[in-house]
């Protein structure tokens, strides 16, 4: 249910030793036939990009590409030219084994930043890797293993479109992300691999509108990361309708992110930040982000405290704009401030909702009619603990 | 050393049972001769400003006062007409009690948001309040101790400027804020008196720009509570230099402000983000909050980890421009990285310097020649446990 489950992909995943212990550190994606395919990116908006973020955009300029080769346990961020030099090398010696150009490679690393990329080992296993390369579910599984970091579960997502005479489009993904809570340090990667026909600019913008209705919305600590990347390849083999298309690619990157959410480290509780009544979308989004990004909201959550002040405080630093006045919170439809003041409500019913593992926090800005949603997680000793120290 | 060693002030602090058990709640500073001086404030940019926040706000448009009210325990925010009512009666029951006008009286809440303030013990405790009022150290103390809410310790800075003849000009200020790591929870506040002559608007200028460089400058958490609020008062009875003036003014804020820092909640190191090299100094700004801001950051200051990975990657984040293959990062001087990568360092220096409490972590951007800084501390287990409930 993975990269391989459209037709034309195949996957592999192997450890090669950058991480200690035979545990699986790189991964690769390609084309069954070795041939360049429509391909799209989206990239983290961080200034201090890491080289194979910057190799990888250099080699999707022509929009297409045949193959994605990633690794984990080092982030090759902060790392300079030496670093490009490194990220360039893999793509070459990918190629190579593959028997494709190396402009058609694509590159991602997710791990420790500031550390040169340990070349020896994955020299040695690249020839190994393409040697693993199969089209079965457990090819996939491989690779999707293979990215993680501090993961505790696999993340694979896979959506199918009918298209009428028994045929169906495909499009399968895997990330990794437990470190969007902490993607300084791990970051947070995706591919996507579709059947479906669709040119270069219309996979450019389905792409990021699924980016933007998906891995956008989940903010745990508002980090962007040195080397967030999200990649698309599609063969083309199946022409389909490209809404029904962009939905599909919509929904893989919603299950890519939830999954994210929930296994965010540290957390103990998912909450969705619902921001409605707003002026603007922009309105919308700036409020739900403050509070989904508030420390104070997320220790709250941690504690299962609905201390909706914090709310209030957040929303009204946010720099949307609208009358505290009018503004009214309910925790899972539990009311508990309408008019910008304390209302009564059930206090048992609001005790039992803050228990829950997904709690949904409700703001109507009174403002308008836009609005907005942010998943975010409760702020932890846990998250501290896996944070506090990188050895 | 506080607010009353200006001549001309006054102050009181009692126990009114806002809170229980006998904990000092409620304060009062006031002019000797109960006349109006001139007054400036400095208040939160939050949109959803406390009660006691609009009415200063009102009773601040002559640029004078007689007197400040402030209580502890409950922070009058998201409290609607109710609050406001509430926020005057303050004022109207202290001016009576003085016999000032009411616009005359500025008043301060910090504590819990969206509880109706408590009125029937303030009521009673007004008339015992005045009555406690003193000219000497003590009251001063009393007055400082019943704003602290989560602080642990009181927070009062005293500068003096020589006029000559043996004559001096004092400035006194008292502030709380263990809670500026919990602003939304308890907030800050602050009281300066002087004996200085200033005018209405350069005393609003003075106190601007001595908040930007202080209070401004110390950012736990990154949130702008609902309750911020820096007072002024000055007499008038003493000529001296304004630039002389405002210097101490600066000295008195940066003073109460580094006592925040120290005292914030679950705080086991301080830290000050220096960054230099910057384009401009708005850059220079948003480089140093953002690092100062990230729970990334200060989970590696909690654990001593020197991981400067971080703090390359929210200086991208940050929008400030740069060149990343630029950026040296150096904590206390031991420098980490040069050019955007890793160099060799002194490991037993950095170890020793990452185990002091307060380490400088200095960022030169390689852009330009602004700069500027700002005090955060780490993020602790005392932190979330602190902010996990209101109870």
């Amino acid at each position: 249910m993975s990269v391989t489950a459209a037709a034309g992909f195949e996957a592999a995943g192997i450890a090669c030793g950058i991480k200690d212990g035979g545990v699986p550190d790189l991964a690769l994606v390609a084309t069954a036939d070795r041939r360049p395919v429509t391909a799209a990116g989206v990239f983290t908006t961080n200034l201090a990009t890491a080289a194979p973020v910057q190799v990888t955009r250099e080699h999707l300029r022509d929009g297409r590409a045949a193959a994605v080769i990633l690794n984990s346990g080092n982030a090759n961020a902060a790392t300079g030219e030496p670093g490009r030099r490194d990220a360039r090398r893999m793509c070459e010696l990918t190629a190579h084994e593959l028997g494709c150009a190396p402009e058609d490679v694509l590159v991602c690393s997710t791990g420790l930043i500031g550390y040169p990329l340990p070349m020896q080992p994955i020299e040695a296993g690249i020839p190994k890797l393409v040697a693993a390369l199969g089209s079965d579910e457990a090819a996939g599984q491989a690779a999707a293993d293979a990215i993680l970091t501090t993961d505790t579960v696999r993340k694979e997502a896979l959506e199918t479109i009918e298209i009428g005479d028994g045929r169906v489009a495909q499009l399968g993904g895997m990330a990794k992300g437990a470190a969007m809570l902490s993607p300084a340090m791990a970051t947070m990667l995706a591919v996507v691999t579709t059947n479906l026909a669709v040119e270069r600019d219309p996979a450019q913008k389905m792409l990021a509108s699924a980016v933007d209705w998906s891995f956008n919305r989940l903010s745990i600590d508002g980090a962007r990361s040195t080397n967030d990347t999200v990649l698309l390849l599609a063969t083309g083999s199946v022409e389909a309708d490209l809404r029904a298309g962009a939905s599909a690619l919509g929904h893989v990157c919603t299950t890519l992110s939830s999954l994210m959410a929930n296994d965010a480290e540290g957390k103990t509780k998912v909450a969705l930040i619902f921001v409605q009544g707003a002026r603007t979308p922009d309105d919308a989004s700036l409020a739900a982000r403050a509070v989904a990004n508030s420390q104070l909201v997320q220790c709250s959550l941690n504690g299962g405290d609905p201390y909706w002040g914090r709310v209030l405080s957040e929303l009204g630093a946010s720099g949307a704009r609208f009358d505290p006045e009018k503004v009214e919170i309910a925790y899972h439809g539990v009311v508990v401030c309408r008019n910008g003041i304390a209302v009564d409500h059930d206090a048992d019913a609001l005790a039992h909702v803050m228990q829950l593992p997904n709690i949904e926090i409700q703001c109507d800005l009174g403002a308008g009619t836009s609005h907005a949603w942010v998943t975010t997680t409760d702020l932890s000793h846990a998250y501290i603990d896996e944070n506090r120290g990188t050895s």
